[in-house]
This record gives structure tokens, sequence and C-alpha cells, in this order.
């Protein structure tokens, strides 16, 4: 009776996940929040683009995690033993690079550096590196197109060289003492196998991707050249980084002593390549080809593959397609919004200063209103957009209130904004030749909220389902180490065994699909103008939603 | 010792003001809610547009206000006596006009119409006749330029022939049932008159002006082929109006004695010609050439004067500039915002569901925030927009939001949306020399919030009044009163007896008001898109005010 462990490095806290091997099925599972700044990411009041984690959180809360999750899993199942666990599979948050010296341990970690929020992990949603992003693309566009091509032709603030370029700006004593940069999806599983030099920890292709611009296309990160014209010390930093990035067919390294006897569990054991959160998750979402798996949380990463026996087209504002991101032998497709539920949290919580309760209470009353009746049109940008316009600068609109505007109408609103959101990365993938026959959600939005769902599928015409285990991400995880233990021949078989969906389904509904077809035209007026992809006369648009209200009260 | 009674009937109720000649101490006052509909407004929940009064509740509550200033003048000043009162001046929201049947009685005292919204005072806020006021426009400027181009080139949903028009599109069983239309400024000193006649009305320039599109120039009202083009029935109607209106020099008739005894007054005191709230506030405040009046509440409107000896060109946008519609003699240039204390209250009653207290917590909060700081802005629509695009068809807009905006914040980019609208109009009509030296603002706002004050002089560029009485409108009208009495030789005298500014002066800041320039060219971007006028490029919008932002902190 084999059985996996998963563990997810979320933004707020760690899951670690115990699954049986044959039929997927949820031994035990444990979550710990970290326990450093707020709700575990360190941030600066004077500089919303700041977020940052201490990586001794990870440590300290993954071994309480496991010791949770295999103390449940005893309880929970008679015939259970933690020796059963064959391999353990990590995914995170990313691209999270941390800086760390030449033992591999994190600058954090050293005195010297303990307060210094550059010495941290540099958190996904970190955005002070937009101005290097900014250049890193311009550069790019100039000298090494090929490079930025696969993302979108723009590379974000979110990704690893504009951080790790940022700190040698603006923190260069950091910058002066990393031996090198380590992932935090590379950086787990490493430290498990007891890696102790940065240059032997086993990279991940999925984060080194393009987020690192690495391809073996053109031999692996940017060459040298390129990161001279950026500036010298990073080109010298090339050398102390990685030649090689693996997909998930390639184990990351065997459980060290150490570690088994602090997490209770079968030194020697397999490791798998770490992938960022959302790739693992859209495994344990069951994603194959014509699938597209949404991980709906704070933010929303879409997920897609495509065999890699095709050729497949760069698709502009699409910021990832890197084989081997996702499922090995297959191109993995990346897109996402930079806020989703974030938004909705935003508008409770800090606007309306609600509670739980309130969400609850919102979400009813939007319930009962029909598509339009609001005459409100919001943009989905309170963070940024990540896909299609890979632009951190932007930001909220919500338009067509009037004096009777209440709360529940602008919640819906910004609900239906993240939808056509989703729309505009569905239909833009589709367009170039990744299909899309079914929507596969995951995260507690997708389970909690008919409303949400319902509106998806009315606004992208798509059936919506939703993933079968609450913990996708940690269950791809445990996926990636069942195949690495060998227990499962391949992902496709492991995927079968070990994942799939709910009975639900939400089908978009005609009249409400049509309704929102309207809208989502007027959204992508306001889209094109103030994400400055085009000039549009927006002259009509505040008159066409008032029509629209007044049609539906007639 | 002369006195004089001022009544304004307001949006949500009528006051009495009684008041010394000699100085315009205020000796007793008395503040009566309407009963009827929503704070005295007939709504219909199905159409937001839609805004009534019941023409009773203006008889009743006048009674009882002016019973109640009595009372409270007795009392204050052993010297007053209610024979010493020799004039009564009225002023009214509007247009608002009622249809009365040959009597000059309204038909919503007929218990045929009395549940009938058609038949009701049609309130200056509704705008159920957009349609109409769409296609008076469109003929207007075909067949009579002349007719809109001194209201703007853009006949309005709230004015007269609109609201009519659209009675009688669809209510005709009231239309026909009306012998007459009377505007509401005019009908109560009708009836305090005892005008039984409809015909007999004086009718006051300043409703008639552009709002009835009545001009001496073309003979009074439009003639009866422009309106036969509209509809029959409207040239009919014509004949049952009026040909001549006047101004504040000529008297409306003397109280007659039912009115004398049921209000507690000598019978045939002068009664003044009725004029619109905000024209005799605009007396009230001082108003002179280069002084410009606001009177902030609900919604806001401006009032500035340019002699008639001087020729002034139509104004575009400007909706309404009218010889003897404030003070004879002089050119009434009327402006305004549709909707301001409206779009506070809305923010913090409707959305964040707080009371007065709130109200005064996010002023606290917001004044600690600088200009730009939020990274926000916002169009002033939510009610339309009067002037310069004299467009109800126009809602709100607010403009980068992050994840981290607050109420507060919120709240103080609504005030400074409604400062940005306000410079637009003085920009506008400077332009076309009417000259602004001072603003004086009236009104519970500018009394009490300090905040917006500071950033509407911050914003114009202007050193910003507060009138000496809260009560400037009706204040006016006893100003209006004592002339038409003989107490005062002229409105000048009047004026200067009566009437004055406070001490306090809001002076603009040299950094705020920079800042505010660079705010109100992105206003002006989104106002010129948003609103029809040219097509804008917004793609650096959020960007540039992400920078402005940033630019704060630093």
């Amino acid at each position: 009776m084999a059985v996996t462990l998963g563990l997810d490095f979320g933004t707020n806290s760690v899951r670690a996940l115990i699954v049986r091997c044959v039929d997927g099925r949820e031994l035990g599972t444990c979550v710990v929040d970290y326990p450093s700044g707020h709700q575990g990411v360190l941030l600066d009041e004077r500089d919303h683009n700041l977020a940052r984690q201490h990586p001794g959180d990870y440590l300290v809360c993954m071994e309480q995690a496991v010791r949770g999750a295999l103390a449940q899993a005893l309880q929970n199942d008679s015939g259970f033993r933690p020796d059963q666990i064959v391999g353990i599979g990590v995914d995170s948050t990313g691209s999270s690079p941390l800086p760390v010296d030449k033992t591999n341990t994190p600058l954090a970690l050293d005195p010297r550096f303990k307060d210094n929020l550059a010495a941290q992990c540099w958190l996904w949603k970190d955005h002070t590196g937009h101005a290097e992003a900014a250049k890193i693309t311009a550069k790019a566009r100039e000298l090494r197109p090929q490079y930025v091509a696969k993302c979108g032709n723009t590379y974000s603030s979110e990704w690893w060289w504009s951080k790790i370029w940022h700190c040698l700006n603006t923190a260069p004593e950091v910058f002066d003492a990393a031996y090198s940069w380590v992932e935090l999806a590379d950086w787990i599983p490493a430290v498990l196998a007891g890696v102790r030099d940065p240059k032997t920890v086993m990279r991940g292709v999925c984060a080194a991707g393009h987020k690192a611009m690495y391809a073996e296309d053109w031999g692996g990160l940017p060459d040298k050249e390129f990161l001279g014209t950026l500036d010298p010390k990073l080109a010298e930093l090339r050398d102390r980084l990685y030649n090689k990035a693996h997909d998930a067919s390639t184990p990351a390294g065997k459980l060290c002593g150490d570690w088994a006897k602090r997490l209770g569990l079968k030194e020697g054991i397999a490791i798998a390549i770490g992938e960022f959160d959302v790739h693992y998750g859209a495994i344990g979402c069951a994603v194959e080809e014509g699938v597209l798996v949404k991980v709906i949380g704070t933010s929303t990463c879409d997920c897609a593959v495509v065999s890699a026996q095709k050729s497949i087209a760069d698709i502009p504002g699409i910021c990832g397609i890197v084989k081997g991101a996702i499922l090995p032998g297959y191109y993995g497709i990346e897109a996402g919004q930079s806020a989703v539920g974030d938004i909705f949290k935003w508008w409770v919580e800090v606007v309306c200063q609600g509670d739980a309760a309130m969400h609850e209470h919102l979400t009813a009353e939007a319930a009962r209103l029909r598509p339009g009746e609001s005459g409100l049109l919001a943009l989905d940008w309170n963070n940024g957009n990540r896909t299609i316009l890979v632009d951190q600068r932007l930001t909220g609109l919500v338009l067509g209130q009037t004096l009777h505007t209440t709360r529940a109408e602008i919640y819906r609103a910004l609900i239906e904004a993240t939808a056509f959101g989703a729309r505009a990365i569905l239909e833009r993938i589709e367009e170039y030749g990744v299909p899309v026959k079914t929507v596969v959600c995951a995260g507690g939005i997708a389970e909690k909220n008919p409303l949400l769902m319902q509106i998806y599928a009315d606004v992208t015409g798509r059936e919506m389902r939703v993933a079968r285990s609450a913990q996708a991400c940690a269950l791809g995880s445990a996926v990636a180490a069942a195949v690495v233990a060998g227990v499962h021949a391949d992902f496709a078989t492991a995927q079968k065994a070990m994942t799939g969906w709910k009975d639900v389904v939400y089908k978009p509904r005609r009249a409400e699909k049509s309704a929102y077809n309207k809208l989502y035209k007027l959204y992508m007026k306001l889209y094109d103008n103030l994400g400055g992809v085009r000039n549009v006369n927006l002259g009509k648009v505040m008159k066409d939603l008032l029509e629209i209200k007044e049609s539906t009260s007639r």
C-alpha cells in the first residue's frame, strides 16, 4: 500500500497531504500558518509593492505540517504506517527567489541580515522590481527577442531576474553577500535532500522556464553578454547558478537522514523535482489536452498542456509556454490574473469592513441580480494585469455608479470583471491553437461560491467543473512523488488513479451568456484603452450600460 | 422696523425665514420636512430616473414653517410683531413643473389623479424625459439653433418641455386633463396671491429662461410651429401657458385674505416674483460681477452675473444665460453639477452603510491624505453631468484602486472629483468672459466641511468664501421681498444691507495646487473620452496616477 506526501508552500501557510497512490484517497492533511509578518508576508508600509517571506518559516512550519498530517492519517486509517510513504513532492509559490550562501543557507538566517528585507525570500507578488522588469523587457526586445517571445513579449516584475536585479540595485550588500539564488520550489527539495551546495541543487524547468528566461534552445539561462548589458554583476552571477533545469520525470534527490528524523519519515525516499503550486495543481486537477485548469485563490493561475509532439506558436501576452513546465512531454501553457479572491476580499474586508458573514450576505444579494442589471462595469486590475497585458502598473476601475449603486452590485461587478479577464485569456490561447473544451477550477472559491462558478460559465460560454480534491496543488505534488517513486509508470496513469473532478457541472445559460457577450465587448473597450492596447472611443460606454440596465428591467 | 419673509422650497423640506431689512438679521426660521414619499420625494423603484413631489406637501408644510418661524421670531425678539412683515419672497427647486386645471389647482389634488405619479410635481432631478430631451435638442439644433445656443446647445431632461412632453408620451390622460402647467416657483406666489387662473399667474423669467426656452428675442416661448414638430398637442398647450415672463423687479401679486389668515400675516403685503432657489441664493450670497456663487447641497448650482449693458457670447456647455434670471439688469449665468453632496451621501450611507459619525470619521481620515497620495481619480457623474456636457446619461467612475485602497481614500477622491468638475465649469465661463475673482459658497457642506473648501481652493486656485447666512436661498427671497415692498430702493442696496460673507478665507496652497493641476489634466482626459467629447488615449492614466502617488511618499 504505497502512500506519498505532497507539500504545498502557499502565500500564507504550508500544507502537508498524505495520499494513497492506488486511488488518491487523502489520509491526512495539516496546514500551518507562517508566523512572520502579516499572515506570513513581510510588508513595508511605505511601499505597497514589497512582499517578502522569512525562509525560517518554511522549515519550522513544514515540520509541524508533516507531523500533523501523519498524526491525522494515523488516526483516520488504522492500516496506515509512516513507512508506507515512498516519496515526497513539493510545490511552492513562484517566482520566489531567495539569496543563499555557499552552503545553500538563506542569507536571512545569517544574523547580519536577519532584519534585512532584501535577504528574505522575494515572494511571487513582490513588485518592487517593476523598473528593472521594464528595462529587461526593453533590452530583450532589442537584443534577444526570443527571450521574451515565449512570455508575451513582456518580462514581469514578479520574476527571477527583475527581483535579483532590484536587489542588486537597492541592497547591494545583500546581492554581494549572496553566493547564489534559488527558487523556493527548488530550495525545499534540496533542503530535504541535504544538498549543501547551490550549484548541485536540482532546478525545475517549471520555475526556470520563462521566469528565469531559461530554454534549451538558447543554451539554458540568458547568455552572459546579455546579462552584462543589464549589469556586469548579473553576468558574474550566472556562473554561480545552473546550466540545466529538469522536468518532473527527474527526481530532485532522496530524503536525507536529518530531515527523515525531523519529519518522522524513512530516510532515502524519493523527492520529486519542485514545481510551482499551480503547475502541480493542474496535475492534481487531472489536466490533459483540452482542459484548462484554473486555480482560483487570492489570484488565479491558468494552466493548459499541449503535446510536445506538436509545434506551438508563441502567444502574444501569454506569459509562459515552457516544455515540461507542467507534465513531462507536454508544453505547459501558463497564464493568470494578478488578483481574484484578493479583489473580493478587498471589497468586503477593506472597503465594506465586513467579515465572512458579509461575504455570504453580499453573495446572496448579488446572486439575485441579472447580468447588466446594476449598470456597472469593472476592471480586475487592482493588482495589475498578469495576462494578457503583462503589466503590473495597472490599477482597478469601477464605472457606472449612480446614487443608488449598492455594495452588493459592486461586489458582483468585481466578480464579473474577473470572469471577463478569464475570458480574455481563454480566447487568446484558443486563438493560438490551445484547445479548451472544459474548464476545471480548484481552490476554495471554486468549491464554495456557486455564484462565481455560474457567472464564469455564463461569461466564458464553457462548462465549468470543480476539482475533486480541495488540495489540488498538494495532491499534484503527491502524484509527482508517486511517479518518481515508481508507484505509477507515468503521469497519465498516476493522474487517472489519483485525481478527478466533482460531479457538479456549471453550464452556460443562453440568456445570461448573451447579456454577458454585450458587457464583455464594453469590458474589452475599457481594457484596450486603459491598458494601452489601442485608443478606443469610450464616449458611448456609460450610455450602453444604461441601456443594458434598462433592458433588464423591461 | 421693516421685516420680510423668505420661503425656500427645497428638495426635502420647506424653510421659512424672517429677516430684518435694515441689517439682514435673521429673527426666526423653521424647516418642515415634506411628509410624502422618501424624504419628500416620490420614487419608483423600477425607474431610478423618476422623482416627483406631492403638491399638497408644499401647502401644508409652508403653513407650518411660517407659523414656526413666527413663533421663533416672537420668542427671540421682544420687539417683533408679525405685522412688521411687509413682503414675501419665494424660491423653489426647478425646473419643477406641475400640471394644473383651469382653477390653477394641481391635478394631483383631484381624487382621480391622486395616485398618478405623472400628475404630481415633476421634481428638478426627474430624468424620465431623457429621450424627449435628446429629441428636443436634435430638433432645435436643426430648426431653431438659437433656442439651445444659450443652454450649451443641449436641452436637458431636467427641464420643462422634456418633462411635459414625457408626460404627454407616457401618461396622456394626465396631459389631456391638464389645462396648463406651472413651475413650482411661480405656482407658490400665485397661490399666496389667490390667483385662480393659470393664464394670469405671474411667471418668472428665471424659470422660463432657457428651461422653458423663453426669450424676448424670439417672442417668448418657442413658436407653435416648432412645438408642433415635436407634437401638435404641445403647440396647442402654448396658448394656455404665457406670453411674458418677468424679472425680480416685478411683483407677483399681493397676499390674499385666505392665506394671510392661514399664515398669520397681514393681507395685501407684496409678494416677489418666484425664482429658483439658487438664483435667489446667489442674491443672498451677495453676488455681483466677479463673484461666482456656488450653492453646494445634494447637487451644486453655480451662479454669476454680468451687466446687461455688456454683450455676452453664448458659452458652449453652459446651460443658462438669461437676462434678469438672477438680478434685474444683469445676465444671469447658471451652471451646475448634478450631484455633489448626494455623491458623498451615497458613498457613506449606501455603500459604507454609515451615519453622520462616519461622515465625520471619513472626513478626518481623508484630511490626512495629500493630493494624489491615494492614486485614485473619480468622475463626479453619478447623477449625470449638468454642465458642461449637459448629459444625464452619464454615470460615475472610480479608477486607480489597489488591494489597499480604503474607504476614506475613495471618499476623498469623490470630493476631489466634484472639485475638478467645479474647476471645469469655472474655467469654461472665464474663457467666455465671465470674470471670477472670488468664489462664495453656501449650504451646509460649505459651512461644515473645511476639508472640501480647502480642496476646492487648491483645485480651482481661487479664494473660497462662505456666505454669512446659513439660509442663503431664503435670505435672497427675503431680499427680493424687501425690494418689491419698497424697503430698499434696489437690489444692490438691499444686498449691501442684508447679505455678506463670513470672515474665513480658504486660500489655494502652492504645493497642493500644483499637484492638483496634474490630477486635473488626467481628470479631463477621462472626462473628454468617457463624456464623448473626443477620443483620448487613456493608456497612461493609471501609470501617471501611480507615479504621482509614489512621488507623494518620497
